[in-house]
């Protein structure tokens, strides 16, 4: 049986859901490393945004459904997922992580962060299962386990971020674009990719290199 | 000055637009051969379809508009782009080439292309530069310069499609699902992608070779 990997999906761009380039790399990892992505997004609305303008436009959209462009239809409803279905989960970024994942791009480290998001790190982080977050998603984890845990977390080099995160009782390290924190005994890994990047190509490497080591860890002891 | 490589997009999703794998594995292929993408769509309507049930909606986008999640805000106008501004050009799959570029989903053979792709594509085989098309869009190519070049291409094994291609006056060669068919005397590859693959790293195969090979040809005499 393959390992399971839940991937947590918050919509179809960067500027009003995932980034898409974050999350077709981290399907492409998962897959080439032999293990399987249980794509799963909350059946939220999102307020859409005109990505060519990056203006809002007043129109909802839901975003379950729109992360299913991603998924290519093969998506469930976060709601149906249990920590038991899974052997570590990942989070890509893009502002849907801020905004429809929580609210921490408008209420910052007092972030409330979606319940069944919230469950599931709880229940990942109580099990020891591996956590990765990508790009601005690992204000999630700051924000849901930080106290209890204090985990060791990279957004890449901005200091307003940081000082968000270290606020949380969480831990900071910057990070290259290329590279990934790997917090060995909370079994967490980030990477700052379109934090940082400018190229696809950057982003690849670390992203790359975050869910080998998430996998690695669904072996650890 | 890097290699510029046109991308037409189709708008983003596999149902209605853009397939969206497909469309990332090429832009990051393109960055790390070290040449540059250059977005670009129709500013047109698409018929959105909700890719978790797989019906219509009645609910039209825009093509440019939605394509511009792929490209992170950074796409032009297909209307605005010259011949003479690209060294090579690529079609990603997804229905948006059927549908969006084309009306080839409804009317097969006697498909009418949207004027400014052919308009690109008849000015890049007449100059002799790369074409590449992945998954269903080598239709685009067999509809437009097929009685006046007779292309090889590769849709896979669907033997539908794979006859209406040849009744354009283009040839059909079979292919895996990780390979691509080179016509080196008119410089345009083609691969299957997902009109075979059941998982995203097997079209990461057969995209990467595709388009190496198109930055190869960009070289060829």
């Amino acid at each position: 049986m393959k390992k399971q990997i839940g991937v947590v999906l918050s919509g179809c761009g960067v500027y009003d859901g995932s980034e898409i380039h974050e999350s077709v790399l981290t399907l492409l990892t998962i897959d080439q490393l032999g293990a399987e992505a249980i794509c799963m997004a909350p059946d939220v609305e999102l307020e859409e945004i005109d990505h060519l303008t990056g203006r809002l436009t007043g129109i909802k959209r839901n975003v379950l459904v729109e992360s299913a462009r991603i998924a290519r239809g093969r998506i469930r409803d976060i709601a149906s997922v249990k920590v038991s279905d899974l052997d570590a989960i990942i989070f890509p970024g893009g502002f849907g992580a801020a905004k429809n994942l929580s609210n921490f791009a408008t209420n910052g480290v007092d972030a409330i962060i979606d319940p069944e998001v919230s469950r599931l790190l709880r229940g990942m982080a109580a099990e020891k299962k591996p956590i990765g977050a990508i790009c601005i998603a690992p204000v999630l984890i700051a924000a849901t386990l930080g106290r209890d845990y204090s985990p060791c977390l990279t957004i890449g080099t901005d200091t307003d971020v940081a000082s968000a995160i270290l606020s949380t009782g969480s831990r900071h390290s910057s990070c290259a674009v290329t590279g990934s924190v790997v917090d060995q005994e909370n079994k967490i890994i980030t990477t700052p990719a379109y934090m940082l990047a400018e190229r696809i190509s950057e982003i690849s490497e670390g992203i790359t290199k975050t869910v080998r080591a998430l996998l690695e860890l669904t072996e650890a002891k």
